[in-house]
């Protein structure tokens, strides 16, 4: 079958620890969602309330989309630490209650249909390989990180996440920076996660004004302000402020150039709502990276081994998609590994995964 | 063709800055080496001269060993920085005035053979996959570091090398484990070579001697030291030896976290003259990775994800294979990939790159 000329439909998910976001998507739409609803996590009330929850809209979604077909299956990006090809999670932080959770069974039991779960970092960078950057730059294999809460991170790697044994790898966020740096969530010191996420951002800055250290409020105040007020802090020339996106984009340049020593690809992607911070953290990112990445001096644009890579040598680039990129990226999930293979030359649609 | 019933005959070749061994081996040898030789690298006389020298031994082995037939090819493991496929150096900091040096095409055009250039920690990795522990767990990926001068690092993903865009990935010798770390010959500062590398260890033995920090020798006489007499120095409870590989140790685990939290392999091997030194650095490694990466702590043996992976587990573990593990890498670098595939579950010794 070729996917691209059907209409058959596939469904994606986007579970979040707030909010859930569901798709119907089809190969014939142009890359484009055909609906998408959002519905609220209802944490309180257990896993299986929220599957159903999912269910009952995937339901509807398959009645107004699916012509009386079959779907091609469900693909879901899921907070982790998730267990794959198993699909079930381990200890998440962000999702109480649902340690050992079989999220993947308890889809397919409800639905009848196959489930594909991903993490949400792999399905918000295998959405940027298909319909973003990846696409745009003709690249085969990326890495993104993505600054949110969290910071979570995906490798594509010859258009296919690299999920490695047990589907735990990618996991970017906490890669080492600085092993006497500040706590992370994950029980590490100095992980990326605890300076580039809008969780470290914001309790930086309240840190600073618990300490009078530069800023003007006091902390109870500081406390709620969210990462974007302390950007435009930043941006109003608050030293304080810039001081901690200088800190983050730092990390993120000790960080990336591991990733570049270690990888050697063509293209790494920061995604998520800090990446629209690009403008504060890059400076001091790209003032780290030639200094702490040999194989970037060597591989970056216009540098001697740049020609031999697709794009011309390793880019830096923030993310080209919003947050529709995980959820494109789930969309996909479900697509037949046969029919995946993203065909850039031709500008066809077709993805692996 | 099927290679390993075959007569065929590969070259491997593992060129170091003061000597070279070339090997002449065939699958039929049931992964032994038919005969190898080593000559000194005549670095003083320029590539041309080295690369003559080399191609000298290579016709006197295929005069030995072809039975008249063409060898399949050349496989060689060189220091880096290494553009591949090209095969060209790029200001390697061991071979001194090789900066541009076209060593594929250098050999390939006095050999008329096929010559196929990798990385010499790639080629390492690669043999101790087919040969050594990758074999005998029966793991389909792992990494490998080799603490040798500098620390070598490569990558095979199911049973192949991952060379990235330009072939210069899998320097986990270059990952940054302390931004305000020592600095390391590549430019940056804390790199996991600025500590676990022989050189390293022996100039840190050299700074605790000057001054006076625990160790009885003068310094200039500590310079000349090597890392395996500083070991049995530590062995014997020398306060300052033991900390240098504590440190180093500490290092490994710092930047074996990230490995693991990155690519999720179920095998990361130490390798190199100083993983002789294993009862001194796994100590401090062992204590360093838990903390440091949660996925460790998921995946490793035991763990409740070792399950799902092979071998049971995230395993690190010092290297079965000793110096030969490069040159067996170099002398199975020709085989034709359809062949090339490991097969494991029979153990036959057909092997990937």
């Amino acid at each position: 079958m070729n996917v691209q000329e059907s209409q058959a439909l596939t469904i994606g998910v986007d579970l979040g620890a707030t909010s859930v976001r569901i798709a119907a998507w089809s190969p014939a739409a142009q890359g484009e969602i055909l609906e998408s609803a959002a519905i609220p996590t209802r944490i309180t009330a257990g896993p299986e309330a929220v599957v159903d929850d999912i269910c009952g809209v995937i339901r509807g979604l398959i009645h107004t989309h699916g012509g009386g077909a079959e779907p091609l299956g469900v693909g879901i990006g899921s907070p982790g630490p998730l267990e794959l090809p198993a699909g079930r999670l381990h200890q998440p932080p962000n999702l109480p209650g649902w340690d050992g959770f079989e999220l993947r069974a308890e889809m397919e039991r409800r639905l009848h249909l196959p489930v594909i779960i991903d993490g949400d970092a792999n399905t918000a960078a295998l959405g940027e390989y298909a319909f973003g950057l990846g696409r745009l730059l003709a690249v085969d294999s990326l890495c993104m990180l993505t600054l949110g809460t969290g910071v979570g991170g995906g490798i594509i790697l010859n258009g296919r996440i690299w999920h490695g044994a047990a589907g735990m790898a990618g996991e970017a966020g906490h890669l080492t920076v600085d092993p006497a740096g500040p706590r992370c969530g994950c029980g590490n010191t100095g992980c990326i996660e605890a300076y580039a996420s809008a969780t470290a951002l914001t309790q930086a800055a309240r840190r600073g004004c618990a300490s009078g250290d530069g800023a003007s409020e006091p902390a109870t105040e500081a406390d709620s302000r969210s990462a974007s007020d302390l950007a435009e802090d930043a941006r109003q020339g608050d030293t304080h402020a810039r001081r901690i996106f200088d800190d983050a984009g730092r990390a993120l340049g000790i960080g990336l150039a591991t990733l570049i020593n270690m990888l050697n690809l063509p293209l790494y992607v920061i995604g998520g709502g800090v990446a629209g911070s690009w403008d504060l953290i890059s400076p001091a990112l790209f003032d780290e990276l030639p200094s702490r990445s040999y194989v970037y001096r060597l591989t970056r644009p216009g540098g001697p081994v740049s020609h031999a890579m697709p794009a011309g040598g390793t880019q830096v680039l923030p993310a080209h998609l919003g947050p529709e990129a995980g959820l494109l990226g789930a969309c996909i999930l479900p697509l037949p590994a046969a029919d995946s293979r993203m065909e850039l030359q031709t500008g066809r649609l077709s993805v692996s995964r």
